[in-house]
């Protein structure tokens, strides 16, 4: 049965034949991604792309040439995918990816290198401990820094917030993670604004501490946390008996991009005694930019922050990073396995497995590192500086009509409005049918109770008529009175 | 500032420029690879993969041209990863990747969906619902069955847990991801057995039952959970007032290999009315082999099926999926966003976002679906049937050798070993002398107590003589005596 020779050319081989074989296969794989220009999505509806995908064998007795396989993704998936790189893909926090990243994703997956344990990926960790050593200078964290990747700024969240527990019950003697949450666990709270990203409630619900452990601080106009609220909030839990045990302050709101005062509240975290963490997912880029870095006054008081590669730093999915401000809060996480982590090997081994959520983990920090080494400082803030600016002249666009209002002063690269008039069925209907026709993957939300429409800019070669041409198919898409 | 198009050669472009930017950037990437053959890893200590990894500026004022950028990391990391392909590559469930993932990986990082929302991810979302599907039908559930692709088993084991959590507290009438654990939580167990994956321990601590909520059931001989010792437990539990909430099985534990008996433990499940999760991570691929199936009877019972793509599928990381018997069980996980899941849109649009724990998330259904459409079900089940056949092999020449011991009778693809007349610490360096050598990547673990080596086989082109090869070169590095 075995058939060895017949196998090879399935697998990624470095030698001069092997790596003949990889370049024929990815001019193909390239091939397929060539397809009719249409937009920023197609207009094909649910039903049509599901009977597109579904008349595809998963997996036939015999295989399928790698060519018409390719074709047929290109054919079913490519041509009707969302395009990021499209001025009119404004709805989310979802970029266009650049070259160094994509292509470095071909090496990650050729070599195949798996963080947990450094007899998978001994220059890969090294890689890794090096980009977090960067991000915490970057943020301004001392030399003790560092950090660890993870795959996106929920799992970024989360593996804080875990810190935090792990933190909050050791202070009481309680080793929360080998006897379960202790008695006092009831009086825990996290502060975190009305306009935190849901993957905070999520963290307290996967914790077992309950979304209604997430005490909810109201936000400014801006959608900043209000530190007037915050003080009453925790004076509030101080007369109760309750205790805050982690303060997330938000750098970059998901729908507005607003950055919560990290100053203020990292006075208040120390005061009371609590782990600050920063969700800095959207606007932690920021710390590459001399003119922007200065919104982000008071990160590096954190004790752990979300950095997300995949937004603001044009990197494919996945890629997130949590820095913590001293490496040895990871020890608040250590596992011991007997096959990864066994503590007796060469000098200078590290196995990362110690500081994740995760066992196995992709290499994901090689196409960082290569996406900022050939994009460069200078670049990637003007890049970033160019969003804002962008971002700042669509919310004087609109606060220059009379057909759209701005829900909220403008701030990093989103944009919410609404039309003065017309309801939120009148919104969905604009948005949902830009959708189907592939004409604009505009976002919507709901601010305050509040129904709203979105842009977030997150393409650098968006431009200002680009801007102008998205207001006026929006404003021209409401229903006429 | 804006230079536009200075920065249009940064962004992956599917127009025909674009297109033809990518190609000559793959070409680079392809050529770093091209690095010299050195068996299973180079030899450098970490401490000079450091200073070559530490003497890259991760990002200079100005970019470096990305040839340069792409040559220092062949230099610096890819010339010194471990090289899963190589036959002295066994120390883990790390795979070689096969050419049609790792191509497709360029166009995933390409096209860069997001699997959060269908308008990030409009056909991806069916290709992932697809694939899911074909997993229920393969694992022999009813077509109620679906799933969600994660980023690893640790990943997929922790959902399928919250959802055992959830479950249980939904019986006693409490929402448990809104008020947290409830009183009775300190009744709530988990019964796994000593060789399950340690993500199951991890799980609990996450869920904040605590690691100590295991209970830890003994196995057999050969690593398969011992029924008796299952029956001895729930009794006890039972006459302790203790709630067994989760039976979680192993298919392929992670040093043995061992499958536990899932017919039996999935019997146990109901009449104890406990959530049943297998953990399927390392035999889960056995689904594609008519021989090896049968070897899973009982899966099918599962209320939920950890199946690990970058095992046994050689898939590369990350690929991971949670399936569960019936699609309605992830609404016990069901969050709200008012930006993604808002639940009044077009028929047919499905936000993958309600079944996930993740946010962002990587089109990885894309690849796994490519490598199967090529690899097709013959050539798949035939690779790993040969992989179990070589373990085997490997068993039967150490049981004839007198100075290599099997620990355990060998199953699915790992073999576990030590020599009669050496200590812990004799093994130990042997496996740190052929990795500091770079001569093999060696398993090294505990079963039981006693302090063992292992092979872990993963490359099916790997042979009886590659076998032979690798025990007489640890046979040989025993010291003399």
């Amino acid at each position: 049965m075995s058939d060895v020779t017949a196998w090879r050319d399935f697998f990624v081989a470095t030698d001069a034949a092997g790596l003949a074989t990889l370049a024929r296969a990815t001019e193909l794989a390239i091939g397929s991604l060539d397809q009719p220009a249409g937009g920023p999505r197609s207009n094909r509806t649910p039903a049509q792309l599901r009977a597109g995908v579904r008349s595809l064998d998963v997996c036939p007795l015999e295989g399928v040439a790698l060519d018409t396989v390719l074709d047929e993704l290109g054919a079913a998936v490519w041509a009707h995918g969302v395009r990021p790189l499209d001025v009119a893909c404004v709805a989310h926090l979802h970029p266009p990816s650049v070259v160094p990243a994509v292509v470095t994703e071909l090496t990650i997956a050729s070599s195949n290198q798996s963080m947990d344990s450094w007899d998978q990926a001994p220059a890969a960790t090294e890689v890794e401990l090096h980009l977090m050593d960067f991000l915490g200078a970057r943020i301004g964290f001392s030399k003790r820094a560092s950090g660890v990747m993870t795959s996106g700024g929920t799992a970024s969240n989360v593996l804080g917030l875990t810190l935090a527990r792990s933190w909050a019950a050791s202070k009481i003697g309680v080793d929360v993670l080998k006897t379960g949450l202790p008695d006092e666990a009831r009086t825990w709270r996290i502060l975190a604004s009305d306009q935190a990203h849901f993957s905070v409630q999520r963290a307290a619900a996967q914790l077992g501490l309950g979304r209604d452990a997430v005490v909810t601080i109201a936000t400014d106009s801006s959608g900043a946390m209000n530190i007037g609220a915050l003080d009453a909030a925790l004076e509030g839990l101080d007369a109760d008996g309750l205790s805050p045990i982690a303060l997330c302050a938000t750098a970059g709101t998901t729908d507005l991009g607003a950055i919560d005062p990290l100053e203020a509240i990292a006075q208040r975290a120390r005061s009371v005694g609590a782990w600050l963490h920063v969700d800095a997912a959207v606007a932690g880029a920021f710390i590459m930019s001399e003119i922007l870095r200065p919104r982000l006054r008071g990160l590096s008081l954190a004790d752990s922050v979300t950095i997300d590669f995949h937004k603001l730093w044009w990197q494919p999915f996945n890629a997130s990073a949590l820095v913590v401000s001293d490496v040895e809060r990871f020890d608040l996480l250590r596992v011991r396995s007997n096959y990864l982590d066994r503590g007796d090997e060469l000098e200078g081994m590290v196995n990362l497995v110690g500081r994740s959520l995760d066992t196995s983990r992709r290499f994901d920090a090689a196409k960082v590192v290569a996406s900022l080494r050939t994009i460069g400082q200078r670049a990637f803030a003007a890049m970033l500086e160019h969003l804002v600016e962008l971002n700042v002249y669509a919310a004087q666009s609109i606060d220059a009509r009379n057909d759209l209002e701005l829900v909220a002063p403008a701030s990093t690269v989103s944009c919410v409005f609404d039309a003065p008039g017309y309801d939120a069925d009148d919104l969905r209907r604009v948005q949902q049918e830009l959708l189907a026709e592939g004409a604009m993957v505009l976002g919507r939300t709901e601010i305050h109770g509040r129904a709203a429409l979105k842009f977030t800019f997150m393409n650098p070669l968006a431009t200002r008529d680009d801007v102008d041409q998205l207001l006026t198919v929006v404003a021209g898409r409401l229903p006429a009175r």
